[in-house]
């Protein structure tokens, strides 16, 4: 499963997916950097720090892209609008760690841990506040009301995951709100904001790509976290069960596992530190009984809408990277 | 100096300050309600208490004066906004008392001490999220500038306050860019947008006599730490200095200290938990050095020029009570 050939691809085909933003992406850095304005030696710092720890820069390609559909070229106002969104994007991560007390983020050490919790949770402020007064420059409602909405998703979102206190009761209805609150609800307002930058024409086709996008996205993400090793996702295996975080593998798998095996897992979720034999136990539970299948077939269909979405886009390099980047969230692995 | 009678006058002084605005005021609190629209029980439950320990909704007060000049009504706007501003403002106290890790605030428990750390980062993210997406259905690119505006320099007051390490070396200016940052901003701010929502006449006018009214508040607010007992301000006296945080008062005492007292400053500073009696032999110090003195000019001087900035508005009850909170702002005791 993780030869180092197949590990290969997933990069190769997210550089696939850039190739036609690639000049406008290179140029996304530089505009966060004057949107931070970081004026002083600490915020210089923590955003020295985030910029290179940033990751793919999955969120800005959107934008580029859905701002050039039909192949016309991103605008200079679609580069900021795509600064902007990793913004965002950065500063929920910055909060969520500083939430979740982690050290670790994609394998580089978090702002709270490297700096303090003080640190990130102002430095969060900063990042959203700053990302706001850069759309309030850009005064377009239309993206303000489309990235205040998809800021309210996520951090209701947030809230929410903190007040679930019955893990084991959590639904797969639960479960398709919470991803589309923190992962689809950015990414379709991703696209959303593109479309618009691009003159508007398939604005709600690109939404729905990029919710249904983000939704197949969170389920592979969640799906990893069964499947792989920390060598490979940044993280530890096994974190979200490690952390009582009930994903779809394990909702499908509760269904249909016998009272013993639903001891096991309700075992782990009462234990304030599940030891490595129990998570790898209800790991393979959760295998055994279909869950890892059932998760990867509704991150298809989800997949297929998003593919579907794009049918309005007139063929070529701009629907051809859009469809790749579908492709390229199925087959990650990290 | 603290005898009942005394101490009951700065409440009448702002009930009298209200009076203009009263049946306004008292439906702001139902608008922030609607706004944050807590649909889960965690989000109720903190804005519960968020409202129940709310101050004297001091910002509120002045986004109403500010947009009844020349007494004209509040407009059902102006109570939208003026519900933004206290919302902006509870989200800065959330995240500040998060940071600080302070148990008490006006004498009540803190969201971070009645809750937890994570609920206190999420549930500032959420007013701060909820206040910006209200001003974007509010659709007013001047008032979302002017709120914007306040919210980055409040964050970047935040930051560069983390970022200080010698304390010592705090200058009068940098004192003056922090009171202008964490107080004023926001001030100068509700009445700017108070002015715009009510046509906007006076705007420039008010915006400066909100920012030089905050700037008498924080100095005032500074030396209340070195002047009232925790019984009448709901906090420990001398907090500032056990927290090594440099005001004004000791800022201008710490110009004409003999090397002995600079000593006794450098031991304060220097202890990780500076004992009582450091505390008040510090306290002395500042008081017997004429920093005290200093500090309540430099208040007066900007009470003042706030009063001056009100020259322009019609004589009347509205420029009245105006005038009035620059006098609550200087004798209030909490």
């Amino acid at each position: 499963m993780n030869l180092p050939g197949a590990r290969a691809e997933p990069a190769r085909a997210l550089l696939e997916v850039q190739a036609p933003v690639r000049e406008e992406l290179d140029r996304v850095p530089r505009a966060m950097w004057r949107i931070v304005s970081a004026d002083n030696a600490l915020a210089a710092s923590v955003t020295d720090h985030l910029m290179a720890m940033r990751g793919k820069m999955f969120r800005p390609t959107l934008v580029l892209l859905c701002s050039a559909a039909d192949d016309a070229a991103p605008t200079a106002r679609a580069i900021n609008l795509a600064a902007v969104t990793e913004l965002v994007h950065l500063a929920t991560l910055v909060h969520d760690d500083s939430v979740d007390h982690s050290a670790l983020r994609r394998g580089q050490p978090t702002v709270n841990s490297l700096f303090s919790h003080q640190v990130s949770v102002i430095m969060g402020d900063l990042l959203y506040v700053h990302a706001f007064a850069e759309l309030v420059r850009d005064a377009d409602f239309e993206v303000l009301r489309s990235v205040t909405r998809a800021s309210t998703e996520m951090t209701v979102g947030e809230i929410q995951q903190l007040a679930a206190v019955e893990a084991l009761a959590f639904s797969e209805e639960d479960y398709e709100q919470l991803i589309r609150a923190k992962t689809a609800s950015l990414m379709s307002a991703a696209c959303e904001i593109g479309a618009i930058a691009g003159g508007g024409r398939h604005r709600t086709a690109l939404a729905r790509y990029g919710d249904r996008l983000g939704r197949a996205f969170q389920i592979a993400d969640d799906l990893l976290d069964y499947t792989e090793d920390s060598g490979t996702t940044g993280k530890p295996q096994g974190l979200d069960l490690r952390e009582h975080k009930m994903t779809l593998p394990l909702i499908a798998a509760l269904r249909v596992v016998s009272p013993a095996e639903r001891r096991r897992v309700e075992l782990l979720f009462a234990a304030a530190a599940p030891d490595d034999q129990l998570i790898a136990d209800v790991t393979a539970i959760v295998a055994e009984s279909g869950g890892l299948d059932y998760a990867r077939r509704r991150g298809e269909a989800y997949a297929e809408e998003a593919e579907e979405a794009l049918a309005e886009l007139s063929p070529g390099p701009i629907r051809g990277a859009l469809t790749e980047a579908i492709a390229y969230v199925m087959e990650r692995r990290s």
